[in-house]
């Protein structure tokens, strides 16, 4: 590991804070179904972490305070900037000066895969700052622990297991869905601006769709509506997202025990992780003549012939 | 308001949650560039409102328990199969019969405009949760309040001024930007999967761009990156982000001083009032030959021909 970091562990050069470069993509496999026939080849992912932002600083008593501020899934890189910006929007910083420093946590009690996904600034002395706001906007996200490896366990420790194998879908259905989404979506068609999620039977049906100007929101209020239906688990729904695939909507798609999640997005690399980890057939870049399968790809049947990469 | 809303307040039909469906959209005037000429015309916006989660249980003592849960701003509409299918993912909620209610908040002390943005989850009697779990994975935005005016009012309450108008943008500069951030994103290329966020000089010299998986996060990389170079506030720069524009996002922009945002997508209702009430020039859907301008047009100069609609 030592050498691929550049670490600045200091008290006055915030301003020259690590443009760390971490993976900010993944290489994977990815089957590949085209008109013409399919592949498999070696595709980029946008890679995908999460990281904790940690706040210090001296109360006018002396002592040091701490606290977490946010968990936050993100892109390797930049990692100071990101959490100096964060600290920024939720005005604690106003100034370069307002920062004391800025390192990556690297107590012993930290494992390896996390020594990078957590960030502390420690601010100037006297810096004051309304803690009762940052309470209120505290936020995290769904996932446990602070790298994807531990992200992924936790789920596993909290009862997750594999999706089931159960229901085959056909290519030719899910590239059909994209169109059919959008056909269906009466505000987008309006405005542009939302996204959708929908939930489909094996043969293409549509069963519900919703659209939010936040995809983890219209993707709960699929699941939602499901779960006041009483029929989850989805153990037969393929899900059509209209934006791209994050670990957190993976996330939500496997508490409902979704097998078959498609995207007209990319996948980000820790969503891939997921799917593949707890067996749900993942694919992205859905269009009418295509899509990319990058998890449990015997889900989903096909009369293509097979051509070279 | 009465007949407006379809209200269910019972203890015994949450599947017959009502399918309340505000307003999904939201017109507003708006102005139009295109090469052959400008315009003043009516669009339609994706409405965007917070809505606040909360929860409800009666502990083993028999006393009624509640938590606030989490503030998400989202699109009106379907906001209680929003909050059941969030449980859900927070692996509270598990089949219909866990809940006992879903219901609006009606307290008196609730105002007008809040009302149909709270929602109260009661779960059934005896229904075990890891509550330790929840505290870790809450969540709120950076919103304060429950309704659109109230985060605005919250905004000027902490402080926030309009923004200088200093600088003057030409059109053809702005029309530009989407190609010069795409040109510059090394990741993308290679993933198709990451938002990113630009941040130009007046004359369209791009001078800051990171990419993340979370468009937040990009956005929060740049605004950090000035912070710590001691160039905030930005009052001179041009922001160009690569997906919609959102409340959050252009909450970021203000805490910056960006007089001048730009979107590739569609800006959403409270993003345009935001944008309006601080005299942020918002523009969306810009591309190589044409956009539209939400507020503050006057920062923006061109020298189009005026056309009819």
């Amino acid at each position: 590991m030592a050498g691929r970091y550049a670490l600045v562990v200091t008290d006055d050069a915030p301003a020259r804070s690590p443009d760390w470069r971490g993976a900010l993509t993944v290489s994977r496999p990815v089957r590949r179904l085209r008109a013409g026939g399919w592949s498999d080849v070696e595709d980029s992912l946008a890679a995908e972490e999460p990281l904790e932002i940690r706040m210090q600083w001296r109360t006018a008593a002396g002592e040091v305070d701490r606290r977490n501020i946010a968990v936050t899934m993100r892109t390797p890189g930049h990692d100071f900037e990101l959490a100096a910006g964060f600290l920024h929007g939720e005005g604690v910083l106003r100034s370069p000066d307002d920062v004391a420093d800025i390192a990556y946590c690297l107590d012993e009690d930290v494992s390896e895969e996390q020594r990078f996904n957590i960030v502390t600034i420690t601010l100037r002395p006297g810096l004051e700052f309304d803690s009762t706001r940052l309470e209120r906007n505290f936020y995290t996200t769904s996932s446990c622990g602070v790298c994807g490896k531990a992200a992924l366990e936790s789920l596993e420790v909290s009862g997750c297991a594999a999706v089931e194998d159960g229901i085959q879908v056909d290519a030719t259905a899910v590239m059909r869905m994209p169109a059919a989404l959008r056909e269906a979506q009466p505000v987008f068609s309006k405005t542009g601006g939302l996204h959708a999620a929908g939930l489909f039977a094996p043969d293409g049906t549509l069963t519900t769709l919703r659209e939010d100007v936040g995809r983890h929101n219209a993707l709960d209020k699929v699941i939602g509506r499901s779960l006041l239906d009483g029929t989850l688990p989805a153990n037969s729904g393929v899900l059509m997202l209209s934006g791209r695939a994050s670990f957190e909507l993976l996330q939500k798609a496997l508490m409902a025990r979704v097998p078959v999640v498609a995207a007209v997005g990319a996948p980000s690399s820790l969503a891939v992780q997921l799917a593949e980890s707890f067996n749900i057939t993942l694919a992205g870049f859905v269009r009418e003549d295509g899509m990319n399968i990058y998890s449990a790809a015997h889900r989903i049947g096909h009369n293509l012939r097979r051509r070279r990469g």
